[in-house]
């Protein structure tokens, strides 16, 4: 699986009916923007993690979903803190 | 799912017949170029999502379908206004 | 699916039962190289394109077989015209 | 499938319902970071094997379960000793 | 499929039980390494074929089989002699 951000929300009101009325988000890869099914509800800025290949289809609700890249989980805290600014700084909750 | 744009329609007469009569896209996907089943009816121009892997078969039409990208939905507006020139020089309708 | 170009047949006398006798290319996709399942019948220097993913499978045969990437189609025209040479140059029939 | 090195655990706790409470690691393959199930037990620094694509869903436990990547084996010696520094100066046991 | 080269065995112990004890090979696909289950019985130095996506699974012996990449066959000869040292040089059969 992959460690994305959540972007924004991406519309596309001309699409295949298989798509249903699912949320897709455009989501960052490292420099590249991918485009993800939203199967947990997540926001911008939220730090996700996306599952490709077929698993995507039955994450996404069912086994003939069309989606090849679905969120399956927020990641609770990233990057991780040993990476980031000293703790003093960040007011860590 | 990536998004990419329409550049313009492909020919192969000789195909497989599993290809039936399915209209063929070259997309752009960043620097590259691929070939994309059109399953929603595309100009070129056209901003688009396409889905890869497994599910791009059920979404061209049959589990049975020979694809690996498969144009899925056509996207209202793309880049994002943020991220484009100011509304004032676009005449945004 | 992949836009490819035909280099040379690949022979591989010690090969698994499952791939039969399929004739297999050796294909350049832009600097890289793979090998494809010729399911069209091609020659060297024919523009062609390439399925991928599960989709291999069922474009080379039957649900079984061992592909990951097959030759699906010949394109008729390519590099596209408007990206070539003047015409007067190529003698267009 | 792909030799990486495990970084540390991950925690979603917003997760879906299919992910059950297996657990995930993030794994370094090169320089990339993914996410993959631990269907092994391992720990941070743990040279490992992991499969992706389809394979990876029934390597996780079963064909429903939604992984793209999973964990399979734990190599027995990375890099291999022909790689590395003289014996004299590691203390091989 | 992907053209590589056999480098070495890879011996994880420590694995999932649905791995059995099929061979694992280090095979090197241009400047990466990967892991590949061995269907042919090959040796370092052997130029081979590897099968990836779903269809890695069934060359490795079953549809449960979970990998990701399964070598199929051996290559004849490579690289292509064209691409060689002079004939006289190389002592060709």
């Amino acid at each position: 699986m992959k460690i994305c951000q959540v972007e924004r929300p991406l519309v596309a009101t001309n699409r295949i009916p298989g798509m249903e009325h699912k949320h897709l988000q455009v989501v960052r890869d490292g420099s590249a923007l991918a485009v993800a099914v939203d199967a947990v509800g997540c926001i911008p800025g939220d730090w996700v993690i996306c599952v490709g290949s077929s698993a995507a289809r039955e994450a996404a609700g069912s086994k003939e979903y069309p989606s090849d890249l679905t969120i399956v989980g927020i990641i609770d805290r990233w990057p991780p803190e040993e990476d980031q600014a000293p703790e003093s700084e960040r007011g860590r909750g």
